[in-house]
């Protein structure tokens, strides 16, 4: 077998094998596909296609380039949940203690943000002494002791994806649904998950901008890991304008918190209760969603899931009392407040531009590997539907120099469009794919 | 600029402009636009395309990689030709002098054999002491002095195509109309040529299959060259069996020198008229092309092109005694007939298939760089629509091994197919685009 006849056929539009497949991802991941030959095939595969099947022995392709992690002794059901990304969405900061509270093992890789979306790593890592960069063997050990565990993708799960990764983001072929969700489903079935939902993101803050696109990568992914054997379910949500009202670190770490204390915006505290159901329905323990989301409403009020959060961020190192006072969390240089610039009816809110805002302030990173600055970032005040007289504040910007302080102010005035009838604020959430 | 949007906007389907193109040929001539980009934004050409003005901006970024040699003080009229490359295409052997004993300066940029064709290169080094490897300053005296060069590509002419080259080759991106076209002119432009035509092949033992392809590349490399200024013009010729009856580097130069002696088979002499003739009309000096081919005839049977070959071998340091007396030039330790397992017609002739027989048995080269042996190959006897008995040989094979012997003896009965009916030979010429 030769790699170049391998791009020909992907090239040709042709379908490929599972051993060519697989014999294109191990000699990429080791080294004797060099990076030229991946880049010209990612480039076929992003224009080409691949099908349910190719797409399929990809992911297990790329599952098979490193360790497996095999938690069937640890519990019956581990469950994870993912994010394909946004803006404001600080969901598994309170869904993890939320369903680990409920009696579920909770074992979850996590990434970082880039570009306009943020990353609960970059979030959690707010908090001083908060290890993100557990080894295989941390992770499967807290997940016994502990019952929830957040980490860094590990050097040693799904290695070629990393490896595509960073050779796509310079070759353009990120943009590519079987890449894409080959990518995400790799790191789930080889950290061990086997009850995962898919918070699949639609709308201007995330990768995927229409709900057709959304619900087509959403099933892909749903198919790629029911074909291997776990449970998976995908819930489309609205990401046309931010999640709740912080956007930044450590904002978006309070945010959490107050939710966890049983307060938090109300469409952020819907949206964690609606994945937290899906994932307890996914385990096949709890059935009734309706009595499943009370059950969940009670262990967030009564500071059950706080409790959980308190015994996850101590057993991978994070100092509590900024759990217990998130006053001790960073805090900006300035924090100012936006005016509106007229009054009405907020019409739309464009997330990416919050997102991008965020980055620049110096929250979020252009490029992989890039620091990010833990106390800057941006809170609303007014979102979609809301109604605002001129002079009202329409949010607060966290910032550390006024320079990017005063780009941000003008960059977040254009991201709101208005008007003077009253305004329907989106659903939070458009589909669920089981 | 960056290297990554520029692939994007390709991968896109969008139209580059030519500051994109030379920013991304610089980059890639230089080093820093790594392999992997180039790669991946080669692929997104082959499959969206270019249109003709990013073809010859393509082109013109590729020269601009190098050095350009203006050769306007040595003569108005530069003649150059190029063949696509086919089998049994030992041309240039006939026609550079031929051209050159017309008064034109012939200066030739040429290749080698790789896969199923032959290199006019390897032909010329069955003689002692030639030298393919000369500098610019080298070329450019020889061409001043003798009136005629033919040499290998310069590292100091379009360097970035000879990277692009070895990187198509090795990621499926070869088969590419604007990929190819801009390689070739790109070195013909760079050589400093002003009178080109273009040998462009169809069939069996060409790259491409079909006469419309072939057009569509023809005219394509005529905008091109003339998008530039220069005189380009392309003559569509047969590949379907090979050219004349030799395949293999010796017996073709022997082949060649037959005809520079006025004999040789009927289709290569005819087909040697043509391109000269094409080439001596396009100068402007030279205008009925009937009269022209007449002047020809005489040049080649009063043997004027051969001294003219004389002149050019012993310019380059060939020893001249194998011009002189073929008998000299190497030969294989086998030479055995093949006789015909049936009588007919022959009514095909694969000439890919005679092609990867003489490379086989050391002919050719599978990739850049291997050495080929000059002795070895193929003298055809019986061509398309000749009537041949059962028994009677079919063509002789010069090879210097058994093993190899027998394998080629199996492979070239199969290149042929047979009628019971007459079968007329295809035409020598499909069209010319002037």
């Amino acid at each position: 077998m030769r790699a170049v006849d391998i791009i020909a056929r992907k090239r040709d539009g042709l379908t490929l094998s599972a051993e060519e497949i697989d014999f294109f991802v191990q000699g990429f991941s080791q080294g004797t596909v060099p990076d030229y030959q991946a880049a010209a095939w990612l480039m076929a595969v992003v224009l080409r296609g691949m099908d349910r099947q190719e797409t399929i022995d990809l992911t297990m392709a790329i599952v098979r380039s490193g360790e497996q992690l095999d938690l069937h002794e640890v519990a019956p059901c581990i469950a994870d949940k993912h994010s394909t990304g946004g803006v404001g969405d600080k969901t598994t900061l309170v869904v993890a203690p939320l369903v680990a509270a409920a009696g579920i093992h909770v074992g979850k890789i996590s990434g970082r943000g880039l570009g306009f979306t943020g990353g609960t790593l970059d979030k959690l890592e707010s908090i001083p002494g908060f290890r993100a960069d557990l080894t295989v063997d941390e992770f499967r050990a807290q997940l016994e002791s502990a019952g929830i565990v957040v980490s860094g993708q590990s050097a040693d799960l799904a290695p070629a994806d990393g490896k595509f990764y960073a050779l796509r983001d310079v070759t353009a072929t990120v943009s590519s649904r079987p890449l894409i969700a080959s990518s995400i489903m790799s790191k789930k079935i080889a950290a061990g998950a086997n009850c995962i939902v898919l918070d699949v993101k639609v709308g201007h803050g995330a990768f995927m901008e229409t709900t057709e696109n959304a619900l087509e990568l959403a099933r892909l992914m749903v198919d790629i890991g029911r074909g291997v054997g776990r449970r998976v379910r995908a819930v489309i949500s609205d990401m046309s304008q931010p999640l709740g009202n912080a956007v930044g670190n450590a904002v978006e770490l309070r945010e959490a918190l107050d939710t966890l204390h049983g307060g938090g915006p109300a469409d952020f505290r819907q949206h964690c209760l609606t994945i937290a159901s899906q994932m307890l329905v996914q385990t096949n323990l709890y059935e009734d969603e309706d009595e499943t989301v009370q059950h969940l409403t009670f262990l967030l009020d009564s500071q059950r899931a706080l409790q959980k959060l308190r015994q996850w961020i101590e057993a991978q190192g994070g100092d509590i009392s900024y759990v217990d006072d998130p006053d001790l969390l960073p805090t900006a240089r300035f924090i100012r407040e936006l005016p509106a610039s007229r009054s009405g009816y907020v019409a739309d809110l464009n997330a990416r531009e919050v997102g991008l805002t965020s980055m620049l302030l110096g929250g979020g990173r252009t490029k992989k590997g890039d620091p990010v600055e833990h106390a800057v970032g941006i809170v609303l005040q007014a979102k979609i539907g809301d109604r605002v007289e001129q002079g009202q504040p329409l949010l607060t910007i966290h910032a550390d120099d006024e320079a990017k302080l005063s780009g941000a102010r003008q960059r977040l005035l254009s991201a709101y469009e208005w008007s003077d009838e009253p305004v329907s604020p989106p659903p939070l959430i458009h589909q669920v794919v089981s």
